[in-house]
């Protein structure tokens, strides 16, 4: 049988990028938690440039960086697929699975773990970004196709851990009043057996932000 | 027969590396020259998102960002291949393109074009990052297998258009001496008939860099 294992940390949404692409596969595998704070020698050896999760390690073979672990993870098993059969509809997935890693992401880093002034300035980025979001997903059920997909699952962050960050920052940016197609769009995705079945506690990472912010907010 | 349009600016490794891989695949195209500062209705109709070059047009459906456009022309033409094979070998060659663009890139744009602090920060960083590529490198024709693929062309303005910016600054951070395997790839890779026939004039790249680098000097 073929040997898989995943190196990743449980509250990572990167892990569960690649978590969800495996259930979706059919795919078992045996995820080896890291801590951060001290890599494992196995980490440190199968990500020697960026040395960072998730790693995949397919029969003693490893692969970085999580989009690029879930190509790899549909061109090699059967099972339904992650990005659409049609070339052009695959164009489009992985646009928006780069829209939401270089845009979206780092937006959303810089409003909720950003300096005062760069967090202000961001808020109003992430507005905008959300805008678009909420444009390209009206009247769809998910980003290309009618079932979860590559940028779906590259939207992760956005569609689970974003809710639990908002709430423990007190700092909200999405409403469903302003963004009516993304809420819709976040719902469907959140109920889809893969996600439902395979997110992290929900008190975990609530406590989890909750202690960064507190970190962040105490006098230095 | 079908239309390929390719909106794109002449000296652009990013237009470039669309341009060389159409010429791999022996695909036909017409090159539509975008002014940056006055932006086509085209252009903004067709990259609403980025606004920005180079947008793929086939058969009237447009493509944007230059790695993903790769990928659809491999996935939608015949001939010589882009990313290789196997799953395996495609993840390595996604792997060190997605380093090119997002560790390289943003690197050596602060290096030449940076304030001074950041830019000898980013000198410093740049070296890293050439060991890293050097040592990659090593005993290897071309980043992944023995033609020029997928992270080779993206790898286009470190091996062109960085000879031309060290020249016209006068900040040479590339020698045979400390890395020498990146010269030998550099090389082999230039020499390619699809690069070779296809590269910007080096004297119009020497201009812009200059002009770039005086105007920059220039007292405000």
């Amino acid at each position: 049988m073929a040997e898989m294992k995943l190196l990743g940390v449980s509250l990572s949404p990167f892990t569960h990028r690649v978590e969800w692409a495996l259930k979706i596969k059919g795919v078992e595998y045996e995820l080896i938690v890291e801590d951060p704070q001290n890599k494992s020698p196995l980490l440190l050896q199968s990500n020697p440039i960026h040395k960072k999760i998730p790693v995949l390690i397919h029969n003693g073979k490893p692969i970085s960086e999580s989009m690029v672990i879930l190509e790899y993870i549909d061109e090699t098993f059967e099972g339904p697929s992650i990005l659409p059969e049609d070339p052009y509809d695959r164009a489009i997935a992985r646009f928006w699975a780069k829209f939401l890693d270089e845009k979206c992401l780092p937006a959303m880093g810089k409003v909720y773990f950003g300096t005062g002034e760069e967090s202000d300035k961001a808020k109003e980025e992430c507005n905008e970004l959300l805008k678009i979001l909420d444009n390209e997903l009206k009247n769809k059920k998910f980003f290309v196709g009618d079932k979860i997909g590559f940028a779906d699952i590259a939207a992760n962050l956005m569609a689970f851990w974003m809710g639990i960050i908002e709430e423990a920052s007190g700092v909200v940016l999405v409403t469903s009043e302003k963004f009516s197609n993304y809420c819709v769009w976040r719902e469907e995705y959140l109920n889809c057996s893969q996600v439902k079945d395979n997110l992290p506690s929900k008190d975990a990472l609530f406590a989890h932000f909750q202690a960064r912010f507190q970190a962040a907010a105490a006098p230095k």
